[in-house]
This record gives C-alpha cells, sequence and structure tokens, in this order.
C-alpha cells in the first residue's frame, strides 16, 4: 500500500504513532548529529585537542543552527552516510570557526552518538507507555480478580481460570520488559569513539580522555568504542521484538474473545464495514499482530549488521538504519492501539459463564479427576470421569449432578461445591498475585531510575 | 535512521527511487482505487446490476475527483482499510449518483484489484529498468570477452575465467526474471471480486459475468476470486527478492574487485570521506546489497500473510501492505544503483594480470594436472603438480618454466602455450554463450510481451 | 526439543514423513554423488575426454559400490563439500579404473547434479501427495456443495457461504502449486556442469557437448551451468513455502471450526491429555502451522545463498542445503497431515445452523441491505438494516420477520426467502466452480506431465 | 544436503559438536522429563499431596527407568506433546507406586522444565567454550599488540591499526556475552509449574508452596509460572544468535585476510581441492558464516512462540523445540570452530608491510591531514594531502618523503616520524586495552559465578 507504512499520511495514523515519529523524524536525527558534533568540539577543547575558545565559539554557532533534511539528501547519497555532507554544511556556515570541528572524529563516531541520542529518547517514550499500559492492566486484572472463566488449551476448552488472571499473563512478558530497562539502557546509552578506524589514531594518547569528555558531554556511559560491537543495537531490536510479540499475544486474545460466537469481550471501538452493519472488527488488535510479525521479521537484520567485515562495512551497518526505527515505531503504535483496548476492556459475564457451562461442566472434569483420585487409584478416577461426562452428555445433566446422583460416587464428596468453577479461584488469585508481585512497587521502580538518570530528561 | 527510509528527504537518494515512489505512493494508490470503483460500477451497469446512466454519470464524476491521502488517514485507522472512509468520500460527493457505487463489492475487492494496478506499474517500471541493464551488460560482458581474469572459488585463486564470463554469470539470474515476467504477469495481474465473503451473495448469479466485465474494464485476466489465495502476491515477492539477491551478487563481486588490494575493477563514483582523502567508499554496491538483506528478511511475511483465517483476516492480510511496496522500491533503487555501476565498471588490465601471475602462475595448476594425466594416472599427476608448485614458491620461476625445465616432463606438452591463463579462453567463450543465448532475442521478447498488452499501456 | 526434528525418533512421526526422509537422506544423497560421478565418466568417454572402457568399467564398479555416511563425515568436515573424500574413497577402490573418474568436474558439479536428482524424487512423491490430496478435497468440496455455513471476515460473522466453497478455497492455492510443477521441474531439473571456475577450462572446447551428454544421461535439461545462479533452487524454496502456507491456511481454519464453542467441523483424531478427558487437541493442524512458520523462516536463507561472492563461495552455497531439505520435509509431513485431516473431515450441521441463526440471522443483514436499495438509496437501506437489526436485539425475532412485520417495508420482498441464507448458493456454487475448473482435468494434467517425462521415473 | 544437518553421519563433523549433541539429544531430554517426574512427585509429598512413601518409591523407581525414545515416538505424534505417553509407561511401569505420578501437572510443566534442565547444561558447555577461546583470543590479541596493520574501513585501506587490536574487537561482543550470562541464567533457569491451564487448579492452594518445593528439588530459581511468558526462550534465543554472528565477524575477516591476493593472516587447515592443489578453503570459517545466517533466520521464530493464542498454543509452543536446539548446536559448532582458528592463527608480517606501504603509505593520509592542521586551516590541509598524495603516485615517492621535500611544508613537522604508521600504537593500544579490560578478571567472574550456583553442577 505504500512504501513508507509508519509515516505516509494513508496509514500512519493505523500503524504508526506521532510521538515516536516525531523521535524517530530526520529532523531529529540531524539535531542529534548537530548536537553530537557539538559535545565533540567541547570535548576535544577539554583535552587540549583544539582551543577552547574555539570550541565554545563554535559550540554556540551550532546551537543556532537548522539544517533541513534536504540539504543532506544527496551528501547521503553520494557517501552512504550523512555525515561528510553534513561536516561541509556545518564548516562553511561556520567559517573560521570551524577549526574545531569534528576533529579526529570519523562518521560512525556521529552516526552512532545521534543513534544513541535518538534510542534513549525512544526508550522514554517507550518507558512512558509501557508503565502507563501495566498499570491499566493492573486495574483491569485487580477488577477482574474473581470473574471465573474458562481457560482454553490447544483451542480447546479445559479448566477454569479468572479473567484477572488472564489479564496477568498479558502483563506478564511487560513487567519483565519494564524490568529491563535499566540493564538495557546501560548497554545502550555509551558513548561512541573510534576515529577513522577505530583506533583513534588521529587524537593519539588522548583517546581515553576524550571519549570520557564526550560520554560526559552527552550525559551518555563510558567505555571502549564499539563500531564493531553491535551489542548494544542487537539487545534493543531484541527488546523491542519482544515487546511487539507480547503485545501480539493479548491481541491475538482479544480478537478470539471477541468473536461473534464468543462473544467473551470486547475491547476497542471496532472498525465498520460499508455493507454489514452487524460487523465490529477487531482493527486495533489486528495492526498489533501485524506490527508484531513485521518487528520480528526484522530482527535478523540486525545479526547480518553484526558481522561487518573489518573495521567499518557500509553494506551491513545501514541494516541498522532501516530496521531499528521501523521497530520502534511499531512498539510505539502497538503500545497505543494495546492502551485503547485494555482501557475499553469490558467482560461479557453471561457468556463467561455460558462457556463454563458448556459441555455439561466438562470445563470440571480434572478437578472430578483429581477428587476422586482422593478415594482410588488415578486410572480408576479417570474411568469413572470418562463415563461421567458420557452421561452427562446423555443425559443433559451437569456433570456435579451426574456424580451426585451416583450410587457408588455420591457420598465421595460434596460434589456441587468441588465441581464449581469457582473452586479455581483460590489457586488463580495466588498465580496472579505472584505474577504482579514481579512488577517493582513504585519505590523499587524508583531504585531502578537512578541507576540510568538520564531516562527522565529532555530529549531531542 | 529513519522509519521511512525509501522516501525521507534524509536517505530516499539512497534507498529509493523516484519512479518507483511515484508509482507507489499514497496517491497513485487511492487513483487506482478511484479507478476501480469507477470501473465496478461500469461493469455492475453492464451485467444489470445498475442502471447504465448512473453508473456513466458516476464514472465520469470519479474520473474528475481528487482525493488527498490525508482524508481517508482518520478512516484507514478506524476500519483497518482505506475503502468505508473513500466510499463515505465519494457518495457524499456524488450524491444522488452514488447509487451505483460499490454495489456487491468488498474493501478487499477494491484494495486487492487497486494493487494489482499498482504492480503493473511497477513491473513495467521494473522491466524498463531490467532490460536496459541487462543490454548494458551485454556491451560489457562482449567487451571483456578476452579479458583474463583469475577465477577466485572460495576466496582464493582457483582458474583463469574471463571478465566477460564473470559479467555474463552476473546477467544470468537477470535473464531468467526477465524472461519469467509474462508468466508472472499471468500470475498476478488477474481481476479481484468475491464481495463480502468471497462468495459473491450480493450479486448472485451475476458473480461470473460481473468479474468478467470488470476484468475486462480494468484490463486484467478474468478469474475466480483470489482473497485467499495470495500465490499472486507471493509470486511477486519471491520475483522482487530474486532480482534483489541477483544484483547483490554484483555488488558483492564489485567490493571485492575494488578493494585497495586488488584494485581489478572500479565501478560507480566513490563516496568521500572527509578525513581520508584516498578512500573511495563503494557506496552503490553498499547500498544493493543493504537492500538485498532488507528484502529478503520481508520475504516470510508473505507466507503469513498466505494464511490468513477463515474469509478475511485483517491482520496478515496488512503485512503484504507492508512488505511488497517496500520490496518493489528495494528492487528499483537496486536497479538504479546496479546501472550506474554498470555503465562505469572498468577493468585494470594490469592488476588482473598481476594476480594471474600471483603465486608463479598457480592458477594454472589444475590445467598442469589435467595435462600431465593424458601421460600417466591421475594421482601420478598430482604429485608431479604438487613438487612444480614447491619448486616454482622456491625458485620463483613460473609454474609453465619449472614444467619445461624438467627433464622427465618438459617434453610431454608445450607447457608455455598449455599453461599460458589465455588457454582457458574457449572454454570460457563457450560458456559465456550459453548464458547470454538464454536471452530471447528481441523479437522473441516481444512475442512474450504480446501475450500481456497491458505491460505497454500507461498506468497510474 | 531436538536439533533434528524431522528425523529424530522422539519427533519424526509429528514433524517428519518417511517417504521424504528417504529421499533425503545421507545414504540417498551419497548415492546420487556416485550416480553423477558415473554418468560423467560415461559422458566425458561420449565426448572422446576419456577412454570409453575406462568409462564403461569405472562406471560397472560405481554402480556396485556402497558408500557409508560415516565414511564421508571427517572427510566432509575438512573440505566442507562432501566430494573430495568421496572421489578419494571412488579412487582407491576403483584403482586403475579410475583415470576416467572426476575428470575435469569440481566439488559443485557434483554435489548441485546430486542435489537435482534429490529435488527430482522430492517433487515426484510431493506431487504424488499434493495430487492425492487435491483429489479428496474435491470430494469434500462436491459433498458439501450446499452446506450453507456463516462466513467470516476479521473474525465476525459476515455474510453466508457455502462449506464446499471454503474447501474450494483451502485448495485454490494447491491447484496453482499442483499447475506450476512442470514450470518449475524445467527450472530446477538442469544439469550443472561448470569445472572448477565454472568456466570448464579443464575441458576446453569440449564444455557444451559434455555438458549436453550428461544432461542426457542424468535425465535433465541441458544448459549453461548454474553455479553463481541460484534461480532454481530459490524457485523450488518459494513452492515449498507456499505450500505450506497454504495448508497451514487450512490448518488455521480447521483449528477454529474445531473449537469447543463453535465446533462446526471436526478432522483427524484430535490429541487426548493426561488429565483433561473432554479434550480432543488439534495436533495435526497444530504441527502443519509449525511447520509452515518453520519453512518461511528457512526461506531468506535462499536469498543470501544468491549472494556468492565470486566463482564459488562455501559460506552461503551451503545455506541451501540446510533450508532445501528442510523445507522438503515440512512440505511432505504438511501434506501427510492435511490428507488425514481432509479425510476424516466432518461437518457438525446443527453446529452450523445455530451460528447462521446466531444475532437473530445478522449473517444476512447485507442481503437485506441490498434488497433494500433495489427500493431505496443505499442510505436509506443501510438506515433501515441497522434499526431491524436493533429490534430484531431487542425482540428477539428474527430479522427476516422485523422486516416481514414492518408496516412500510413489509411488502417489498418476500423476506422470509430473501433472507433465507441458502440465497446464498447459487453464487456460492459459481464461485466454487471457477475455482475447481482452474484444476485441470486428467487429460489436461497428463499432458502436463508428458513435458517433463523423468517425474515417473524411479528416483533414487 | 540432509534435513538433520547438525546430527547426520555426512555433515554433523561439519555442522554440529558432539558435547551439545549429547546434551541436546532425545535421550538426554527424556531423561531430563523423568527426572522433573520424580522431583515433581517429591515436591508434591512435601507439600501434603501425595503420601510421602509413595512418593520416595516413585522417585527411585524412575532414578532406574530407562525410555528409549522410539518408545515415545507414536505418542509424540498422536498428542503433540511426549507426556501423555511418558506419563503412560511411567504408570504402567511403577503400577501401584503410580499413585504420586504428575499429580497437578500439565505436559507443559513437565517440558518446559525439562528444556530448562537441558538450557542449563549447554549454557555450561557454551559458557566453557566461551571463556576458553576468549582466553585464546586474550593470548593471540597481546601477542599483536604491536603488529601494526592496514586497517580498512569500507573495503578500502583507511588508517593504521593492531593485529591485537583487531583481534581485541572480535573479542568484544564475546565478552559482552559471557558477562550476560548470571543475568541469563537468572531470567532462563526457573522453575515452571502451572497446572493444566497454568491456573495451578489441581492443587489449590498449595500452587506457591508446590512450586517451590519443584523449583528447590530441580535447582532452579522460583516465581511464577511462565507457559505464557516466553521471556526466557527469547532470552535465550537473542544471546545465542549474538554469539554466532559475533563469530560470523571474526571469520568474515578470516576470510578476507586469507584471500590469495591478501594473504595477511592464516588460521585452520585449509580445506583441500581435487583439482587444484595450490587451493587452502577456508572451511571452518566458511561453516561459523554459514551457521550465523542460519540461527539468525530461526530468531523470529521465537517471537511467533511468544504469541500463543489463550493458556497454551501447540502450534507456536513448539517453534521453540525446533528453533533452539539448533541455535544451540549452531553456537556450540562455531565456538569449536572458532577455537581452532583462533588457537592456529597466523600473521604474515611481510603482507602486512607490503599493505601499509600501498598507495605510496596511503595510510597515513588522516595523520597527515591532522599534523598540517596544527599550522593551517583544515581546508588548507585537505589540499595539501590531496596534492601531496597525487604527487605520491606521480613520483612514487612515499608519502613521507613527498612532505619532506615539499619547500614550504617540509620543515613544519618531522614527517617521517608522524608519518609512520607505527605512531598509530598508542592510541591502539588504549583501545585495545580498554577492551580487554571490560572483561571481568577471574575472582570478578567467580562472583558472577556465585550467583548461580547449579551453573557448575553436573547436569544431564
Amino acid at each position: 500500500m505504500t512504501p513508507a507504512p509508519f509515516t505516509s499520511d494513508l496509514t500512519a495514523q493505523l500503524f504508526g504513532e506521532e510521538e515516536a515519529a516525531a523521535i524517530l523524524s530526520d529532523q531529529a536525527f540531524i539535531r542529534h548529529m548537530v548536537t553530537v558534533e557539538a559535545a565533540f568540539a567541547r570535548a576535544s577543547a577539554k583535552v587540549g585537542l583544539v582551543a577552547q575558545a574555539d570550541a565554545d565559539t563554535l559550540s554556540a554557532r551550532l546551537a543556532q543552527m537548522k539544517i533541513a533534511p534536504q540539504a543532506l539528501g544527496e551528501g547521503m547519497a553520494s557517501a552512504g552516510v550523512p555525515v561528510p555532507a553534513l561536516v561541509a554544511i556545518l564548516r562553511e556556515d561556520c567559517g573560521r570557526d570551524a577549526q574545531a570541528l569534528h576533529w579526529g572524529a570519523t562518521s560512525q563516531d556521529i552516526v552512532d552518538c545521534a543513534h544513541v541520542l535518538q534510542w534513549r529518547a525512544l526508550l522514554n517514550l517507550l518507558e512512558g507507555r509501557l508503565t502507563a499500559l501495566l498499570d491499566r492492566m493492573r486495574v483491569q486484572s485487580d477488577l477482574h480478580a474473581s470473574t471465573i472463566m474458562a481457560g482454553r488449551t490447544r483451542s480447546q476448552i479445559a479448566t477454569p481460570i479468572t479473567l484477572g488472571l488472564r489479564i496477568a499473563t498479558w502483563a506478564q512478558p511487560l513487567i519483565a520488559l519494564e524490568a529491563e530497562l535499566p540493564r538495557l539502557r546501560a548497554q545502550l546509552l555509551r558513548v561512541q569513539f573510534g576515529g577513522a578506524s577505530g583506533a583513534g589514531s588521529a587524537v593519539g594518547d588522548k583517546v581515553e580522555v576524550l571519549s570520557a569528555a564526550l560520554a560526559q558531554a552527552l550525559g551518555l556511559t563510558q567505555g571502549a568504542c564499539w563500531q564493531l560491537d553491535r551489542s548494544g543495537p542487537q539487545a534493543l531490536g531484541a527488546w523491542l521484538v519482544r515487546l511487539t510479540a507480547a503485545l501480539g499475544k493479548l491481541a491475538r486474545d482479544l480478537i478470539i474473545a471477541g468473536r461473534t460466537e464468543i462473544a467473551e469481550m470486547r475491547a476497542g471501538q471496532g472498525g465498520g464495514s460499508s455493507t454489514m452493519p452487524q460487523k465490529s472488527n477487531p482493527v486495533g488488535a489486528e495492526a498489533i499482530i501485524t506490527l508484531a510479525h513485521y518487528s520480528a521479521a526484522l530482527q535478523p537484520l540486525l545479526a547480518q549488521a553484526a558481522m561487518p567485515m573489518e573495521e567499518r562495512d557500509g553494506a551491513v551497518w545501514a541494516l541498522e538504519w532501516l530496521a531499528l526505527p521501523q521497530m520502534g515505531m511499531a512498539a510505539s503504535a502497538s503500545l497505543r492501539h494495546a492502551g485503547a483496548l485494555i482501557e475499553t476492556l469490558q467482560a461479557d459475564l453471561s457468556q463467561l459463564t455460558a462457556h463454563l457451562q458448556a459441555g455439561q461442566g466438562a470445563v470440571m472434569a480434572e478437578a472430578a479427576s483429581f477428587a476422586l483420585a482422593r478415594h482410588m487409584t488415578r486410572a480408576e478416577a479417570g474411568a469413572h470421569v470418562k463415563n461421567a461426562l458420557a452421561k452427562a452428555r446423555e443425559t443433559g445433566k451437569p456433570l456435579w449432578q451426574v456424580f451426585q446422583d451416583d450410587a457408588a460416587l455420591g457420598a465421595l464428596e460434596d460434589w456441587s461445591a468441588c465441581l464449581a468453577p469457582e473452586s479455581a479461584r483460590p489457586a488463580a488469585e495466588a498465580m496472579r498475585g505472584r505474577i504482579w508481585a514481579a512488577r517493582a512497587d513504585p519505590d523499587a521502580r524508583d531504585t531502578h531510575a537512578e541507576t540510568s538518570p538520564q531516562r527522565r530528561e529532555t530529549d531531542g
């Protein structure tokens, strides 16, 4: 439909997301590159490579400059990176002040650092959305703590669960992702400085102090040049793919639960059809699944990017440029859709109850089996349950009543209580509690945050 | 770097291509949808579903209408397809004339047909580029029919080939793709009409004639509704991936041949570096490789799209919308880069010769082995060659001279002629000839074209 | 669970398939390599490269030889291809007779030709299965030509279809794949001869006649060396992925239709659960989906294999060895499972009817809309249908009755007939007919077969 | 070539690895399942669900049992999981003692726990290999700390680096992976207990204590049921893909450096060719690249597996069974090959020097540029360097001499020292030092190990 599904006027409102689009825009990226050049000049001055006055003047001028993406398009095409064209424009604009510009840096230093600034802003956005989504999920999960429903395994009605537990299982991988953010930031938000071949040859014995000064100026972690170690981008990609997949699970469940014949849950507004007024298409949930498949398909490209030839490999480095911003957009759009779905999620209690009673209450067959096994062997118990299920089907009597009416088995248990779906609640509540307990309480989360103070700063 | 690598101002000149961008734009797609609605109205009139006059008036009005992508963005987001919003706009604009609009069609009919029109235009563009590229490759291949060079297998100098043959092998998969175009068009450029659930329920016994009339109006092949049979999109995707991969092979070879230490070939302008004036980065070839990896990564999404649930599945159908336009852009941009590379391809004869002579002419070891085997067992021949190679390394004498100087072996052959790399020319020429022979001569190609007359019509 | 899911004792009966396993075994592959070496010797004699007597003796000896895979394992590991070790064993075994062995061939000639023989056998197997499956689908589709059911789009009940049509749509992509087999064979079953660097340097002016003789000896199509043109393997892979995806669609539908709450269809035996005796897990359908995802994931590897460096690239060539046999096994196992599902497919008519009546017959809302539009504008018709649906929900009356009881609209149509789901049958039958018409009748199929006579020969 | 590339007799020595094969074998997996059943029985007794005596007897009997994979193959095929068949065999064998068996557990509990035990053993194996590889890399990196060579960016000679730094950059992503192991284990090695629908319904209020007891019995971390949260398998997959990609980078570099025309490094034994005795094919490095591509292609399957429908989804769960063991084998085989390459890595100093001097020492152009910029503007400096390069090419004089001989520039610097490639050593050493510093010293690594004591225990 369009080669730019995340940004085109036709599709951006479905597949894209505005705030992420701003963070991942050409404009924002160019601004980050200029920010890096300015920080690099100041860092170079700090370690004595260029004059402090030159760096200050340059830095001040750069802060004022606005460079349109169009101005770099041709240079990007001829050099395969935007930096030579950018540096040429900055040089021309700054004239004599440009002496301090880009001293000993290479294109990759600028591009990788600019990406880090972009990713930092993206993670801040996604964290905010993720946290808000989890907060809402928690509310819905608590609200439905006692809402018994039929669990389904392999598309068959299995044993009872609660809707509160189901929602908690949706949250579970998201809780893990939220908790991993400090670690991901530590791995990703590192300064990149290597110079031409990653050996810092142009700055000689200043390589460490320069890198440290640059890190400080950009609010990044100091460390070795990582131009050939793509652990950071790979970790970011893995986190994003896990995020979209986790939301994809939720979306698949909502589509099934919202089917006409099942109708246990309703979420989102429902897309209309031009000629079938009865329909309410699960547009948001579908988009989440689409984006989850799409994002996952891009992941192998990050492994290719981690196999560069020698000191720099233009062919595979660029794969990160193609894959990661799209994965970021997919994540942000999915969070937006998921937020709307969870916000509007409603359960239809009568449908939930109807499915619990389907098949004369076969959902309690496992419970019957274990109840009987307290009095006989497992094999005997299993045989009794099979018989009882058959009799229930034949007679239309509920399973518990078949047992109660059975001369031999009726007195063994209080079958009405024992085979009430509500009996599954305590265990489900225990499970639900454990899942949510894994989410750090607000204070604990603040503690995480302290290890990465930059996340609250204004980016971009 | 950007979530829209094919279209953003910063990157479009590197990764995108203008004509494909126009063909694959939102505007073009919307125009195709309107064209389909107009054709559908005329077809409905032709088979008596709506009044001819209504259809004519409507069709005339639609021909005038211009709908901005922005006008559909919100509707796309709420319905997950652009058609309900489009139909609403058309209805409002056409008022009473709209009675004949979208009668019995479903969103998928309009979107799939519009895509077919878009793909037709895309294939026409790509065919033109591909044919031109092959024509140029042929010229270069002929020019270098006698340019002997060292063939490399598994990165080692192996036996001699000609540069003309190397270029022919680049062309070989492209020749196959060119020849398959009529077949691909036959598979892809089919009308899609199924109505709500693909059963044509709203048009009853008119389903076949309506579909035929629509096919005729759009210049497409008639056939069964294919809303659940994604053979066409999958075949298009497979063709595009093979195209970008075939160009990727050429690009990998050019990067290696253009390495500083090898320097056998030079192609393209070479991207500059801000601080290393000696460098000439293989930007175009790198971009081709990037795009080949990228396009291949998207291919599994088309298999997902071929596994829709029931009569329509919004979650996987949309994967085609995301994948195919990008694959089309990648193909078009790759052809553009490849065209520039082949246009400017130059061989450095002295470097080619130098590598043929490397290792005292070890590139002729195989030839020596077979020459000797005419006179002794293969094992004996092999042993002699190993010894001679060792002696050549030791003494610095060329391999042929080692044999010529050998008391026992010197007289067996005219070693100077037998081990001249030029001796590989006849076989290489034969191989080269066979590859190019597979390309239909112009007349034959016109014949193919006749089976798909629509390909020359003006699209979009 | 196992690194060899298709062959391990634990999982082969689920994910694998015996006949394909035999065709794709180490043993069969080695036998094919030996067959190729024998054919190569005979072809070399035919064109005068080696003595006819030598070739005959050698060929006869090779026909007797049995080489265990273990014997080649170490050689495979040290050379990265099995041929040097194979040739060494053959040489040692054949002694003096080995003079005619492997004259001018390279490892890739042997391995690629052996693969072609393997693929030929595989395609024969798959074609047999595919044809049988389609025959069975046809029977089921005919049987259910009049079985009305609710079509679902985007997981919502939409408009009526027939089960016969649903089954036909499952068959539709398979019919295309069946029809493409002659073309696929023509593209794939080509002789490969290029010698060391693909330039046939060791055989000089015999390159064409030798290749032709080898092609004849192996029953393959003659043509240029394709060591760098991986169109054939890519086309095979694309066909296999489309096959598993087409079966995946069928499997997804069966899982949904077999859900406890829907229960419209039943297919396969149903996997048991140790503690929930009521369950009947859709094991076969799940395995098909698993295999479809798996096969699709491997497809990008074939594009990588189509981007070899220079004359041979061991790193990417081997990707075909890893991907294609697994894709072949996945296809064969999926066909086996699908065969069992279609064989046992049963519809539950009462459930089908129940869902047609769900929502007071909202499945006929589209039909009502078009019926009314014959008497008023589309907008007015739409408004009436919305009102009628609301009234039906309120009162519990079927939709047709709401219209019939309506003072203004009751007389416009015979609502009981007009809104009977059965009214959808004629159009559905027309659609169904067109899909099956695309399948060549037996005679036509025989005609295809004639163009590829080798397909009936006994392979391997 | 084979559908079982990691285990078949023909290919296992190239693509597989023995110790990983043992860990990932059917036998080992079945043994793990039995171990889990035994631990489950003991845990059930501990919390009072079954009699302690029963559990002890059962546990003792299970410890003795040997179950052949063949015995489970049919049951696996009919149930889609091996557990029902396993439990049936165990029940039959244990007779009356089986009362305590599998009480409240579901198939997924057993399979997931057994996988965790398998992964634990796999990680122990890989860690040992990885640590040994890094130790060897460190030795080589130190050995070549002063070996100056030409760095290449985008396939062009750029600026000098040291071979010691190059090797350190190979190690860099591996160091990160080594350091992440404790974290990965914490995420992955968790007990899985959920019962039928993940709600623990059969064990009621014992769900937490039972899970804790099971965790203790298996030496795993306690926590919520993760049957729907596939964060662990995804994290394992991401780690494995990063590992094979990191080794792939090293392999790509070795293939280039070992090309006939470059010949700067030699590693591994070199695969022979039957007819070209001069060749030394980079078999091990090629296999590493093949495996890296392969492993990366499987990664998206793990995202699919993270999108299960409802409480269990047989179709996508099984994707982990197909992907992860193969990824584990690929990692282990790649480590084996990489170990052999690093062990035998040798540099050819004369070739390294030759390439540093290529183009009259253009590798020092950047250095010249920065040296001049200390005396003039960057633009002026750049112009001087371009001229000097041209003059060097014309005259054949080395670049440093062109500057020294220049009337205006000769006195500005000691050009011979300033443009000696050795001048790059200090910065390269600083970079190298930082990379290796990131590797925890032995004590620090032991500290990590303490957080996961189970890793040293003998597994399976």
